[in-house]
């Protein structure tokens, strides 16, 4: 539960932006994006970005809602101030759920990716690892970090976590690519800052956040310590470029339409993000070469952000089951048995991903800087399963949805009067629902499970907070398997040594 | 093997058209065709619709191919000419396989549906139906059947099978449905022959077809014998409409480039068919009002059918199996263990597909008519496999091909010379691989997972001859558990005879 | 966290008993039990029945054990004292977690069925059903329970929760049976007490307790208000009989070796408990017709019940995974990465179970009587998977263990001079272990996987705490379909009230 | 179909033994057999071994049924004389066919391992290598061959092909275990013949077999050309001892019931096969250090044997459904829609690996030798299929037999008055099926998936014809992915000849 007492919730203890804010905000700044070939001077605006802003906007406006204020806020260790979950550091393992029970509401109200966790797992992950690296190493990290941790709560910042490199040939090291800048590394140290090279792939809501905080994207050798770097800049620095991702079915958000978008309102985006010999001065700088730590930060962030995807995914199976019972509903089948235990299914599923992701924040414990970081072995345990499910949900949705949901007229057949009295009166389920409705049913179906939410519900499931390997590989270092066979011998009786 | 011997297959010998033939043909064709709220002259020419009609095309081609002729083909059991197999009515159980291997072939060839299946999977239905039917009501169906199986042969015509009706209320009978045309019936019956109305949904390849072989949907009863209709009619007959299906991705083929479409050259279509009150002489109506035997069309063509998903989609996926495995080359991942295992995975599922489907032909048995049927128990087990498996292959393809795949700059961003020095840059993976040839990978399996293609490897799969309860249904009743059951009395030595 | 503190933990605020005191204090009942068709007058001695003895000892063992005290004892809310957990009612989600991670402490203590859980749930269940009972219908169970408890507590007793009847025909509510007895029911209601008649069947633990608690198997209607019986009674009861259930190869035990029973210590048991018009007096009743609230006893129950799986199972899994390690070490085949694989996916599947038991503890929130109840979708949503996972786990386990595991000569082969020679010769693995060693760890799986172990790990993994149905019953109850649909057309952009 | 003609199919045409012939014939030979520590005299008439031998005699008395004889016997290549198909070299891919329906038949029949294929695959494997060992190295095996298979033809022998080497440490090889025995070798090359040592682990049906039929385990190098060897030998030759392999409830063989062993007559059986210097004359030798066809020989074998287990595994899943479907109607369950639903998915399974045994027989193609041989990957993909689904198969089974199956009285509580009265009562079902009977089925579903015959329903699936690794190493082998990835970059249009 959160520990913010409505006694205390006052104007002048919070932080909070409203949503219209937070647009503003952004509007103000001044990005060097490409979408499609072009320079798109207003991100905000251009109708295929537009739903992914709309959807960190809710992170905003669903703060300033008396029913969900409780669960979106958190009170600052820092100031006492009242702060958006997004730009707090977790303080128990009630944070830890709670953050959890707020993903899930989010995936809920946006039917997309809300992109705003990258940064609230990084903050976490970077507090903890600069304090312990300073202890260690007897370097100042932790006190830059926490200053901009301040600013980030003070202006209710929205920070994109940017750790995933584009990596060129898997089987080589950074340093040994054929292009050194296929991991972002550190060109030039000078007395008052580093100069950085490199790019940052798959850079979910990029085009939506003031700061960006960059981290390491692997456990660095000695060899490549100059890769071992971490900083923050602001998102629309000089020396950023974007280029935007394409999705599926991207374009028909230019069609004008409200129907075959499936889902109108929100989205997501990713953005491959290049530093040309960006400058970072040292108070922006949180990790400069000290490569043993390189392997602790990603493990960390990797951990919180596979938590988080047992809570947004979570939220997205909530609309996407809803989705297909609707559809059920429109087609008189939803009493069907077999319908009825595929709901079941769906549902179970789904809330096996939440229970882990439950279950590791329930486990998780107080690091050195006081700062909750989750079960590692039950985080990767849950995302595991969120490469898995989420697959198995959307083909039961489609199983239920039809064949309808990939073969139906466009909304300009509907709208068009002469092919709109067809396609009403064929496209007609039970007698009771509008045909229009079942259309924006089956499209919303097609938008989670081929279209562009599909992008976050199924690829990202597969390969946000690490691709499925990486999971295994913790889990295997995480599961403790000698204690068990230890466990074997005991209950056999075997005595010896080995 | 085929038994056509080479001596025999020459040009006099043979019906077969070559593409650019079938092409011409085509273009003559008047179809009343909409797409996307407009009225399509030149269905042909339409870059949505063009794709298609190269797969179809393709049937034809390969068919003209030494290195294929002899699977393509068949020697015809009404003239002894060679005729295109897709013309052909199968006289064994090794033209129940070849048939299989054709549509691997094709699915290969084409990495998409190839539509031409469901006229085949008809005409073979319907000649055993009508042959028995005649046998025991007396009617005279068969011998009209074969006059136009006759000249579909000669003509080597692309015929479009039509079954599904729009089925409005799941939970009523055609009769009782609140509009009594939501499925097809006999609106008026006259000297001359039959008038019709409704329509038929997701109708595969049907603007690509020369004729149409409308079939009911269901077993009727005797209420609803006037919904058990079967007739052939000109493609681009007055009456018939036909309102084009949107697919995931559908406009990139508007936007004149070649990468991100993933596919450039080869697609499916669906449409919805629509029958205004069209009329049916006699000598081409198939079935009019013999409710007792739609059961056994509708259980004969899905058992064809479901046969044949084991032949196209085991195609595709050799497709997609390659394309993953590509991506791994592209990537330098294709020797890590899990990579490799993943593609074993992906070869097993595949072929576990093509062994149901060859499974289920070598199984089968001669009908009364002389045409041989497929095992339908095992026809029913092969769909049902495919209702799962080409989802399972399809995220492991997701999982070895990336985040990059749903993520990736347009290919108007690698043409744009100042984003394009960057996508080349941060995109490369293997030094030897160029990064519009990993684009081009990338988006062939976003092609197959997400977009057009998706259509027909997953949906399809689910729902295309079938949704899985219907073959659960058949399975329920061709598994014979009062046989099991007896076995185990006898096993387990109980005498009684209950 | 536990909450006895240290200071606390003396001899005189603790009822805890040895686990020697606890095998005298079985020896003095007088149990009317058949085993194998014969009476058996001292179960704590029969080999069969012995090593299930030994794993409830365990639970007395370890709540002595400075190792372990924390976690197996609690504070009880009626005394203070400390009491061992099994004998607790949960006082916060800390509790509900604690139990969960004694549960599995106690699994990878024992490999088996430590069967006191089923009488902690009972107590929990029956306190908060019985309070909320009393509180509407103005009846006087809870202070009866609450006596009982105090004495469960103050005698450390072991408790069979015993719940599941016969049931007969399924088809047929308890009252319409051929034969009224295949439920348990009141067949007299007398001055001072009732009258019961009927089974318990799979009574785990029956023989290794001290009292059993009986509730109805079911939701009982008012037609069946003589079914909704709950009381308590001495567990060697006149009136009481037991016929012992036999396990897959439960006659190794009389054997007299070590090696073949797999595990030589511990085990598990069930039987049948008959009632022959057994006397109840009121002060030992906990419901006695008031059938509106015997699907709530019913449901919290089972709900607790299927947390607790999610605890012992996972304990059993973690001594199943160490075993299919160690037959790889003995081997050779340890390194093989097909093998590295399987035990990832083993400990993934085995922390997901135990991630849904914390998750649903965690969500767990407090009832009217004080006692904390789990989340009852998550509980179900948990014991669900382990309706699936253990089977795959065993599985996994065979894979690794190979065949030898069911073709290796017995140990009776080994002792043998002449074919011992032969036996240690020819199964020989790795040259550093002895051919014994592997031969204990390879009966040690076949144990869990086949032998008496896998009543518990896989059968009772499936049935107990109800069937996989019964699961999905709740599924669909809890799951909040409605609410989700609200999401969908949210997203959708539909409005209307439908 | 089977080529024998009624006509030809007179006595003096065929060499068929009668069941009780087969008994005759076995109980001459003298096996030196050790079980449980004892050497036994009349394995025939031993009560744990009495049942497989029940199986193996099935194939001869079925063999002499009209109703199945044409299945069961095959006409010889070599003589024309009607043989038992056991003894068979598969002359088309009808007989591929047919010898798996023959093995679906037997598990039918026999509820078990009924062991006499593995010869059959044996010798089958044999014929074509040595045929092609010999046009390559001028060697003379093929000749020695066939006149041991013209003598086992016209004997109507059941020969055991014998494989497994117990391999100790599997990351060395043969020639570099700590002891050399650990796979089969020559130890001296003499003139008249070899002596080999050595051991052959878990050989089925062993002590049923008239002579063996001994193979190499592995592809052998030069290095270990000495183990590159192959021989037949009378089964009772001096030289060799077997001991018995224990399985799981064996010796309720012992108790004298008919109830609790779940399947009274029929079993199956494996052994350790030790070969202690044994002399084998040069006539029948098979393989004597040419280690480039080992690889050949094993490869042959294991496709074999591969596709029987989708023959006889299938079959005995038959009973399991059969006997999963009467549990439900034992307890009045047969109509609930999930049980329903579970015995669909039942046979699905079951049935797609029937499909991919007649998928992989259909698929087979003539070797130089003119032997019929299966095609490999589909063979493979058949037994990886069967590592898997039998396990989902027993689970189901499980689910739908309920708890009782592991929790039951025995039948001795059942025979004594006192309990018997007891079961009779509580374990009624539905009223008009006998207790007996359910507890019958219950035993035979115990006894399939945790009895004696889950060793070879559920272990001999996984391990039998070579565990789940070796089929994934072919499956990459044959599985062509450089021709995938043709048809990929074709697809994609990529020109490059990468």
């Amino acid at each position: 539960m959160s520990l913010t007492s409505e006694a205390t919730n006052t104007v002048a203890d919070s932080t909070l932006m409203t949503g219209e804010q937070y647009e503003a905000s952004l509007r103000k700044l001044k990005f060097k994006v490409y979408l499609n070939g072009e320079r798109v001077e207003h991100p905000v605006d251009h109708p295929i970005i537009r739903p992914s802003m709309n959807s960190v906007k809710m992170t905003y406006s669903l703060a300033q809602d008396p029913q969900y204020r409780e669960l979106m806020t958190a009170r600052s260790h820092l100031t006492g101030k009242t702060v958006n979950r997004f730009c707090h550091l977790h303080q128990s393992t009630g944070d830890l759920i709670d953050k959890v029970k707020m993903q899930r509401l989010l995936g809920q109200k946006t039917a997309a990716c809300f992109q705003r966790c990258v940064g609230m797992d990084a903050i976490n992950a970077v507090d903890s690892t600069t304090f312990e690296m300073d202890a260690k190493l007897g370097t100042h990290y932790h006190q830059r970090f926490e200053r901009f941790l301040l600013r980030m709560q003070e202006e209710d910042w929205t920070v994109d976590g940017a750790m995933t490199d584009p990596k060129g040939d898997r089987s080589l090291s950074p340093g040994r690519q054929a292009d050194p800048d296929l991991y972002v590394h550190i060109v030039e140290r000078r007395a008052d800052g580093i100069v950085v090279r490199g790019a940052k792939a798959h850079q979910t809501g990029a085009l939506n956040s003031h700061w960006i905080l960059v981290m390491p994207t692997l456990a660095m050798t000695a060899e490549d310590a100059d890769y071992a770097v971490a900083f923050v800049a602001p998102a629309d620095a000089d020396g950023i470029s974007y280029i935007y991702g394409r999705q599926s079915c991207d374009t028909r958000k230019l069609e004008g339409g409200s129907i075959d978008v499936g889902n109108p309102r929100f989205g997501g985006h990713e953005a491959l993000m290049v530093f040309d010999d960006l400058f970072i001065p040292w108070e922006n700088v949180l990790m400069a070469g000290e490569h043993e730590f390189s392997g602790t930060l990603v493990e960390r962030f990797a951990g919180y952000h596979r938590q988080s995807y047992g809570g947004c995914k979570v939220g997205v199976g909530d609309v996407l089951i809803g989705a297909a019972a609707l559809a059920a509903d429109c087609n008189g089948a939803a009493k069907a048995s077999h319908v009825k235990d595929k709901l079941i299914e769906m549902i179970h599923l789904n809330e096996t991903l939440y229970a882990c992701a439950i279950g590791c924040s329930a486990e998780g414990y107080r690091t050195a800087s006081g700062t909750y970081l989750i079960n590692l072995l039950l985080a990767n345990v849950c995302k595991q399963n969120v490469t898995r499910f989420p697959y198995e949900i959307a083909r039961l949705a489609e199983d239920i949805a039809g064949g309808l949901m990939v073969t139906m007229p466009s909304e300009k057949d509907l709208a068009n009067p002469e092919t709109g009295k067809l396609v009403r009166k064929y496209l007609q389920g039970v007698a009771t629902v509008p045909t229009e409705t079942r259309m924006r049913i089956l499209r919303l179906i097609e938008n989670l499970t081929l279209g562009t939410a599909a992008v976050g519900y199924r690829t990202e499931s597969m390969h946000g907070a690490g691709s499925p390997q990486a999971q295994r590989i913790m889990i295997a270092r995480q599961g403790n398997l000698q204690a068990k066979k230890e466990l074997a011998k005991n209950i056999a009786g075997i005595c010896d040594q080995k």
